[in-house]
């Protein structure tokens, strides 16, 4: 192992050794220069060799081994993984699959947040995520430690339930500035994360038994935070343009809901935007008929158009119906858990309250380091960049995709967002799609696990999103979901036999 | 304003220069060099002074101004503030004063938590929470710098609901060391603080209608959870060695409950440890009688005798069916916003979606710098540290409030936690001393807010908390305590006259 025994460390580097450690040893691994199966040096041995504390050695094999590169037999050493078990994050968790069931709700969400895949090489057209190497890591480091020289002590004291104020303050001139909304700060709730702001809501405003209203298809995540609060669930079927209307009305006049889940813009999982027309529509229902709008915004930043990004429902609520979400998590970082939320006024007060009883505030560090990254203006920096990448990649699959017409599959357009949504040609199973293309290493997500009901023509969908495939990938990726849809379709007869993935 | 001019900024710093700028003018203004009510340079001119960017100055007195060290008048200038508001947080919150409701939950939380205060001058004997000046920020700025070289993007990509899987395990092993509690990581459920936990967990168990027990009285913020579960909650009486055993077997027949929710030691607002049969006997009940029990533990680590550290129920639960919640608010830094709970096997799959449906999972950069503050053994230091200051603390209150018995006053001496629990003098209402104390600039909480029920014999009792008073302030404040009880000791026909607090 000579590589091993000249690795180099920089003791001046503020890095500690044994991260820098770690680094070289994962470099050696994923080059090839320490061979798989093979036993890394004694920790003893390796640090006498270095000249470094054992300590640091342990500590460098720890990492290793926590991120899936090495493993450790007891009494015998640690010794280079055959292969490399490669989540996002690390994780233990795998898809449970069960055939009559099919797939649990938090299996989905993991699948679209990049928290499984299938091996090494997969390709993950399931993760709707950005992968960790476009995060602004660096960029946010600088804005953390300036927040903990100049705020110290009082950046983890506890902070106020609505979120700190000079944050809702960014905020509030952010969204003027880039969606024409027109928020005061107090009219903003900071929120750790999307998910959290639904779950607020569902607190304020749900009682048992209450009907809320859905786009069918929808964010399965939001159906399990209303069910949670024992409402009841009405799907109304969303096209091109938007919901439609006729059901929603019919279902208003029937139901009485108090509440309205939509995502206006590259809805999820369909990708479609409401066309102005149905956002004005729907904003005059919801005062006529007293209920509430949930925007779930997550996305609308991502358009890849010429024309100025599309409009929010929030800024042509002159009625005050609308709870708008919006979360960075698709393009900024996930991890970060921040958000935030505005509220009617009639409702604020609601919304404190439960978030309060939620988890007493968000957490101060993280919303101060924000509030900086908003107003040194890197954020918009950021934005470009991504809409760049994901843009090129956007082309791309466009252009590989379009030969899936051919064998009768239909696919629509966005312009934005991080998703594709196909309607597959007749006879062809998107549950089937899925098994098969996960034999073949690939990850997609049947359109089935969106819906509402359980009816026959809610398994004519995928969702294919590439927001963590690079431009490499694509190519292969979509020719194997090709391959797949073919196949299906020269053996229609053998529709019901699932077979499980390769997982 | 020659001490102006004279600020030298040094640019080899990697503080930035605003936040230099900052320090020095709160320097001065705080020492009185800069009268109060005179006008700061104006920007330009402070600017060329300085040789610096105009925006240096703008930043350095927006911060001054949201500290409250400053204000500006349009068209004028920036002045320096008369009375600077010192919240432990900017925050605009003040305490509604309703004479028929008396107190709103929040407020009484905001109170706890040092969120409110009187005036610049106060005594805060209402907040249980320690001031920002203890917490150990440079030791979790290293860490979180470590965590950010090492981890880079990983840190802020999606992580597990569960919880990041090297704190979890991290964590079994303190529990091991610190609390004879044997937790496998996977019985461990990272959660955003104690409330989320207590939040979670009424998710998961509790359904509309159950009936859920209490301690009272009990902590505010548990209740309104429960409540907005739709629980129907019944509080059953503590007493010095724990809960009232004869009422709670009565009610466990009447009310067959779901849960109870306990804090068995240093029980807030009492004070009160549970003796160990009453802890072994609570769990006995529970496993007879098929109930869950939440242990929420905040301050089982500040125990002042030289006896070992109180037992938890958990490390004495072999039944398995405590619900064990650890915070780290009190003895660490609250706005960390980082606890975990550990759930019986039977319950945690539902713990885990609750979780999951609330938030997906907590900030995974405050996981990880979490996790390497426990490795590196930092928390066993700062405990030691935080232990020393509260049992000076501690003694220095008990010798001053010995004086209240000879007005009639019974003090219960817990030797650990941040509060005492007086009982007053037979005539004395703790609401009629909280409205007299407040109008001397003292802060105390009255013991009625937090009881279950509006009963006449529970207004005799006052929470004295000295997580957030100087030893200094301590013998003034227990002073003025004194002389309010005797005031109104010689006026008790006027006993339901409240009076506002000038806050």
């Amino acid at each position: 192992m000579r590589e091993i025994a000249s690795i180099q460390l920089d003791r001046s580097n503020s890095v500690p050794l044994y991260i820098q450690l770690f680094e070289h040893l994962k470099k050696l691994i994923v080059k090839g220069n320490i061979a798989k199966g093979s036993r890394l040096p004694a920790i003893r041995k390796l640090a006498e060799q270095l000249e470094v504390n054992t300590v640091t050695v342990v500590n460098a094999y720890k990492l290793l081994e926590q991120n899936g590169y090495v493993y450790s037999k007891t009494g015998s050493g640690v010794y280079v993984a055959p292969v490399r078990y490669i989540a996002v994050q690390p994780t233990d968790m795998e898809i449970q699959v069960k055939e009559d069931t099919f797939f649990e709700e938090e299996d989905i969400q993991l699948m679209s947040r990049g928290q499984i895949t299938l091996s090494e090489n997969s390709i993950n057209f399931a993760s709707a995520t950005p992968t960790p190497d476009l995060f602004p890591v660096e960029d946010f480091k600088k804005v953390l430690i300036e927040v903990l020289d100049r705020d110290k002590g009082q950046a983890f004291g506890y902070h106020e339930s609505n979120g700190y104020k000079s944050l809702r303050h960014s905020i509030s001139q952010f969204l003027n500035m880039n969606y024409s909304i027109k928020a005061h700060q107090d009219d903003i709730q900071i929120i750790s994360g999307a998910q959290q702001g639904i779950d607020v809501i569902a607190k304020a405003l749900i009682n048992h038994g209450d009907y809320v209203l859905v786009e069918n298809p929808t964010y399965t995540g939001a159906i399990a935070v209303f069910k949670s609060r024992g409402a009841k669930i009405v799907g109304v079927p969303i096209e091109h343009d938007g919901i439609n209307i006729s059901v929603l009305e019919k279902y208003i006049k029937l139901y009485r809901p108090k509440l309205i889940y939509t995502m206006p813009n590259y809805q999820n999982p369909t990708t479609f935007c409401y066309s102005r027309e149905k956002k004005q529509y729907l904003l005059d229902l919801a005062y006529r008929n007293n209920f509430f709008i949930i925007e779930d915004d997550f996305l609308t930043d991502l358009n890849f158009t010429e024309d100025s990004t599309p409009h929010t429902l929030k800024s042509l609520d002159k009625y005050d119906r609308v709870l708008y979400i919006k979360s960075f998590s698709k393009v900024l970082m996930p991890g970060l858990r921040i958000g935030f939320l505005i509220a009617p006024s009639e409702v604020f007060k609601d919304i404190l309250q439960a978030k309060h009883t939620t988890d007493i505030s968000s957490s101060g560090l993280i919303q101060r380091a924000f509030d900086l990254y908003l107003q040194k203006g890197i954020w918009g920096r950021h934005l470009d960049y991504m809409k760049e990448i994901y843009k090129d990649r956007y082309k791309k699959i466009l252009g590989e995709i379009a030969a899936l017409r051919d064998l009768g599959a239909s696919i629509y357009e966005p312009n934005g967002g991080l998703n594709l949504w196909l309607t597959l040609p007749e006879g062809v199973s998107g549950i089937q799609l899925y098994y098969g293309c996960a034999k073949r290493d690939v990850l997609i997500i049947p359109g089935k696990i969106f819906y509402t009901s359980n009816a026959a023509d809610t398994d004519r969908n995928i969702r294919i999103s590439f927001a963590a495939v690079y431009p490499e990938q694509i190519e292969k990726g979509i020719e194997i979901v090709y391959n797949c849809i073919n196949k299906l379709l020269n053996k229609t007869g053998e529709r019901t036999t699932y077979y499980s993935p390769l997982i």
